[in-house]
């Protein structure tokens, strides 16, 4: 079923096959030079060589997913045309700058007051470094990259019921845990306790391992010194000329690490999405979408809503109107329909496909998400703290506030991510208030972190995924058991239609699925054109 | 002693007043508005007040330690010059472009090769975020910042007999240790053998953080599944669309993972000297010192090469002679001398100091450093292997490969550093080879990480820090027994010459060493200065 393993052995196959013949250097060679180790899902350019032979494709959405299948679709010789609802292109890829507005359901309006230079990503705001399929498209569309910052050692991890209130910095719940955790199993290890699961001849290896991995000291012990100090940092760092010693801290009692529950915040920093390498588009995410629709521009009606989708034998039929003059209902035609628009979405419009298809449609609940951003008269994160970019979590309502990774050690004003709640009842609440509401929340509740927020506050603005018009949520929400049933029917191309957008993937609320399951569908689309 | 205690009560005892007076709490907004929790040796901006009653000082080197010492004291009233050997400032802040070329001891000129916008610094390359003496200068002097990338999960570790000789994802190392030792402790505390050292309410959170933590399964096992290809990555990434489920590799064993020794380089990525948030000047280290010499250059007279420093009740009286045309010798007097000049340099010239402190300054070894840039036809390392930034690290005698942390995601020709040796033989033989040699070699050992080299290498430049005339050495090499008896007595004002740069400090190679030592130093210059 695979787009190229029909025509053509995968690379997999060819690895395995040059492993076979000429053994596992040549194989690691070969490897390298294919780019692996591990196979992305992305496969490279997307190659749809065959005579389309006129045929016109409707997009629907000029999200990414959209976007994508439009470049390549006309790229191939397909007549291309695409709908979208909002009066700009990208969809959830989107950057909120002083001056921009929007509506959200129950008609309240909200203006970014942003000082020219800063912004919000309300949508997507991070790009793994293993997302090769957006890093291609930011190549090829010359969109400049620089680093985001999921893990800043220095910045904090906050419990309203753990250590009096008092925010711990990350680097220290990290370092003294794993130092900890080293010290307990390297003790076990020495009492003989481990025989069972350690060979004898890896126990020294192991210990020392531990040693060196968890900074303990000649008695395997983690204790306040300068071991523990290079990597926990210091209650008073190293300087120059006289009285410049450096003065180790005392770790933080395991028992007071399990207690704070501030261990669960560590695989934050683990995860392969979150892991080093990752990057944002400089200038905001929506450079991604805007260097698209340079590409596309011309092949979108924007302020298209679309209320019914229609098939037959012979082609698509979209109803749709303008929502700037509603009252006219408007029809595109084509021979075939991409369709992106999200599942919350669609699942409320007449749409003309197989019972599967419609129950895969309706089987899939939307993530909510709102995002806070918040202006500050000065960066005080980083001229009083330290703090450069990365994130703080805490249990409180907001969950997290992000620091900008960009313009560091710069003056003048800045804007956080003074909120970032995503599922659960807290989400709803959140997206419950009005918009106002919101931001005074996490003015009040990011305080609790930042004393310096009561007094250098300016503005802000709150966009609560579930009441966005044009998603009604933040991302499709597929747990195991509708994936197991709707997933590969939600894929299949019905009649003349194919879905497309992060929900067609196993990487949800990634820009990386929507480009992928674009790519996907119009691969399979394109054969199914050039074959009959 | 210290320069702020004796005029005002420093940081620290503020805080252990407001600590007492008011509570923990207090305390920590007090912290958090005074800019810790860890106190730095940087004390903020320098206050030199009072008169210096028209006092001259001469500083001996325009490296930062050399430069800071002349901003700030200039702007306190002194009448200032400055020496330096060198046709330029910043000493070993020093970047290497196309067209600059230097000579090394022994007379071989290199003469760099490198496209335009690509370099190698061969001193310093980062800046920790708690270095708040550099970050202090950067932002006063408009020095812009990018992320400095230490630990690139993605980049690679290499054993020569490890492994068949076939490098490993640092991702994969790092997240399969932390599993095994994970499910190793979480063995040993079900089956009741941490009863000791774990009182019985922390061993049910234990077990649920090991879980967390080292991604292990409901049977606290480490696998391979989904689990442990969330923190390790998949052997096949999650995609978009049909055929796009992730597939899990299969986890290194430990007994594997111990005899590699790769769980050496693991603390590389822990220490706080290399911790996030790590900047680099865009466009080069040297930005820094340029950026002084905006502010000084009109101070210093560069080529000037110093032969002899006398002092007696009056004043300094330093011989030096112009490289250029080296047979006249001149002198240069002032009252009083700040001196940067290296000690493996210092030592060789005949300086009137005090008994003590020649024999701090004949004390110090200096550590050897070797790095080698190679330019390559592309970007390789990102197009082919999705390594973006961060470092390698290897046991073959190069000892590390450093991506460019700039620039990511281009088209076009790169910069590696392609080896960065420090301390030990295989530094000093490094050293002993023609820099073509150390070149060739750096690409030769390379390719075993990086096959492309061998169609992909264009042309390279080493410096070994040895064999470099303004420093003989790459830092001063401070260890433990020196530093009891030799280190305050390096410090001291003696008579009318004191000394800075890194080798005067506790953070020694790095910059922050250096400017903090000339704070200190002329702190208290000029409090001797003022009060007599």
């Amino acid at each position: 079923m695979h787009s190229e393993s029909a025509s053509a052995p995968s690379r997999r196959d060819l690895l395995a096959l040059i492993g076979t013949v000429a053994g596992s250097a040549a194989m690691y060679e070969a490897m390298t030079a294919l780019g692996l180790a591990s196979e992305s899902g992305y496969k490279g350019p997307i190659k749809l060589d065959g005579d389309p032979k006129g045929a016109s494709v409707l997009v629907l959405g000029a999200g990414l997913a959209g976007m994508t299948a439009a470049l390549e679709l006309r790229k191939a010789g397909y007549t291309v045309q695409l709908l979208e609802f909002n009066s700009r292109p990208g969809g959830r890829n989107w950057t909120l700058r002083g001056g921009d507005s929007f509506v959200e359901l129950g008609g309240i309006r909200q203006t970014c007051e942003f000082e020219q230079g800063l912004y919000l990503n309300p949508g997507p705001w991070r790009i793994p470094y293993h997302h090769r399929a957006v890093l291609h498209y930011c190549r090829q569309l010359n969109v400049a990259l620089e680093p985001f910052n999921q893990l800043n050692h220095n910045a904090l991890l906050h419990g309203s019921r753990a250590f009096g209130g008092r925010p711990q910095r990350i680097r220290e719940i990290k370092a003294d845990f794993q130092g900890h955790v080293s010290e307990l199993l390297a003790k076990v290890t020495q009492q003989g306790k481990l025989d069972e699961a350690v060979a004898k001849e890896d126990k020294e290896l192991l210990l020392q391992a531990l040693k060196s991995w968890g900074a303990l000291d000649r008695d395997f012990a983690y204790r306040a010194n300068l071991l523990s100090g290079d990597v926990r940092g210091f209650a008073k760092e190293p300087g120059g000329g006289l009285d410049a010693a450096p003065v180790p801290g005392e770790p933080i009692a395991l028992s007071e690490i399990l207690k704070s529950r501030m261990w669960f915040y560590l695989r934050n920093f683990a995860l392969h999405e979150f892991q080093t390498t990752m990057f944002q588009p400089v200038g905001g995410m929506d450079m991604i979408g805007k260097a698209f629709a340079r590409e596309v521009g011309d092949l979108i009606r924007y302020d298209a809503k679309v209320t019914r989708i229609q098939q037959n034998d012979r082609g698509v039929t979209v109803s749709w109107v303008d929502t700037k003059t509603p009252d006219a209902t408007l029809e595109a035609v084509a021979d075939w329909c991409v369709c992106t628009i999200p599942l919350s979405i669609l699942s409320q419009l007449p749409v003309d496909v197989s019972a599967p298809m419609k129950a895969a449609i309706d089987a899939v609940p939307y993530m909510p998400g709102v995002k806070v951003g918040l202006q500050f008269k000065r960066r005080f994160w980083e001229e009083d703290e330290a703090i450069y970019g990365g994130i703080s979590y805490t249990d409180l309502p907001i969950r997290q506030i992000a620091y900008p990774n960009t313009g560091y050690n710069q003056s003048g004003r800045g804007v956080l991510l003074g909120a970032y709640l995503t599922g659960g009842p807290n989400a709803f609440e959140f997206t419950s208030l009005p918009p106002a509401e919101r931001v005074a929340r996490a003015v009040e509740f990011g305080a609790q972190l930042h004393p310096q927020y009561r007094t250098e506050y300016e503005n802000g603005i709150a966009v609560a995924w579930h009441r966005v018009p044009f998603t009604l949520g933040c991302a499709g929400a597929w747990t195991d058991a509708p994936r197991a049933q709707h997933y590969s029917n939600l894929c299949q191309i019905d009649g003349r239609i194919v879905l497309a957008g992060e929900h067609v993937s196993w990487i949800p609320a990634w820009q990386e699925g929507a480009i992928l399951s674009a790519l996907d569908a119009i691969g399979r689309l394109h054969r199914r054109v050039v074959n009959t």
